[in-house]
């Protein structure tokens, strides 16, 4: 099976980026992913004034998909996600949703064992996730640090970007250029102060190529519903722009008005919250699959099923 | 059992309000709630100028609870939620959260037939459950009327607030006078274009009493978390506040500092969508079971564990 060591890895998306290698469309391959501090935090003791803030969330990759071309979707499907044996995750004055309570920076190493991890004295279930995987953005779109969000994926930490499920993302360039890191041991939604349990990890998965389906923003599948993933500057933006892209795929899937469609998310999607600590901040909007038929899904990516982005 | 049978509602929680009946803690009872139009609404060809929209959003009460004190933790255990045979959905131009896109109002009379409902040929499951809810609130906090949520619960369009669940709200006067209605046969996370699936429903429950453990925001308790509800002017401000309430949670309840808890909350806590379409947009923090022993659990409600509100 072809791997990606981890020894190459980029710091930002963007639209022009030489790969490092290439894999073909139904290939199964591995890739080795640093932690989030490019494993510059050993111990507990270290001061993260010691950290070269330019080496965070690095990407491994990018990786050349063959045939891949401007306008494709990217099918991603996660086969596993295998951890290392510890992760870190660190607490600083200022930073995540709650930072200005935090008087004292506080480093962690916590020790992963199998399914379970140990923090104080607690014995807690692992929910191993990718934090960045993404494209080269459209030239439109610009060059995006992999700290931040965006349409070409990037730093979404969406916890649902797990093994078994599957993410959609658009192809702006030849190749694609695919590139992943950041994985996470643990999170919770919101990923409050800022990280996960970050670790190293070593990811399997498969592309395929849908051509001309490209969609504006990720799509994620799980077992039970289409989520698409959206940011923006506030969590009310990225809510909204999510809950656009949902209802105009349902009413393009449905054959429904945009009203029929309104009424039925209103019954039946969730809007969920993924981050609220980065650049952006991240949410996703999920169609349960129970509402469409599987002629539905089989047009929910035809190239003619294209969903517009959408702005206030 | 004792039954209220919805003829005596009110359309705004007070801190003074005259009881329409009691009961008494550990007393299974039922009340009939009406649908959020007060079933102004009838056929799909009325149109929304007919309404008084002062008569929106009742709920059966105020129900007097013997010895209840003000300090007082009111548990709601919600055994069942029996919904009428049709619900209704509305559209309507310039509400809920994309309603600039909605160029005419629809009004759809959904039938219900057991478990599912049937919406432009779909079959969808029913999920039903308490739209508004809430006990008398302070003197501090004034008079809310139904359509709001605040810290005495009100309309926090929760789709966990479900049978099976137990929501606990603060007792702020003699009594606690409790009231509910707006029940909903389906809503997303969210409640997108401004209703659910909008029923008249009988609730069965039982009430109990915890002394001396009121907590300032309702909290909810699932098979596998509980969860903080807080409202806010956005969804940022209510997830701020609903995330301050775990955060101290966990720290009180596990005797971790602040920045501990902060971090482990970061890993295992789940920000969640309430609604973002009401007066004030409601979120919940949910904190797993699975990071709280038995002893833990057990603490959480103590007299001396009150949880205080806290402001950006």
């Amino acid at each position: 099976m072809k791997h990606f060591d981890g020894s190459a890895c980029i710091y930002a998306f963007a639209p022009h980026m030489q790969p490092i290698g290439s894999v073909s469309p139904g290939e199964r391959f591995t890739v080795m992913t640093h932690d989030c501090f490019h494993e510059q935090i050993q111990t507990e003791g270290q001061t993260l004034s010691e950290i070269d803030y330019d080496r965070l969330n690095p990407a491994t990759g990018p990786i050349f998909v063959d045939n891949a071309h401007p306008g494709d979707l990217l099918k991603i499907t996660l086969h596993d996600i295998r951890v290392a044996d510890r992760g870190i995750a660190i607490v600083v004055p200022g930073e995540g949703l709650l930072g200005h309570h935090v008087e004292n920076s506080m480093v962690k190493i916590i020790p992963i064992n199998g399914t379970h991890c140990t923090y104080k004295g607690l014995n807690l279930p692992l929910a191993p996730m990718v934090g960045v995987i993404g494209t080269a953005p459209s030239e439109a779109s610009g060059t995006w640090g992999t700290a931040s969000p965006w349409m070409h994926g990037g730093n979404m930490d969406t916890k649902d970007i797990c093994a078994g499920n599957i993410l959609y993302l658009p192809v702006n360039t030849e190749g694609a250029l695919l590139a992943l890191g950041d994985c996470h041991a643990a999170m919770g939604d919101g990923e409050l102060c800022f990280t996960g349990l970050e670790v190293q990890a070593e990811v399997e998965l498969t592309l395929e190529l849908i051509p001309g389906a490209a969609q504006k923003w990720p799509v994620l599948e799980t077992l039970e519903a289409y989520m698409v993933i959206a940011s923006g500057d506030t969590v009310d933006d990225a809510l909204y722009e999510a809950s656009f892209q949902a209802v105009t795929m349902l009413a393009s899937c449905l054959d429904m008005t945009f009203e029929e469609a309104y009424l039925l998310a209103s019954l039946y999607v969730d809007l969920k919250i993924s981050q609220v600590v980065d650049p952006k901040k991240t949410v996703r909007a999920a169609v349960p699959k129970s509402v469409l038929s599987e002629t539905h899904r089989a047009s929910l990516f035809r190239g003619d099923n294209v969903i517009p982005s959408e702005k206030k």
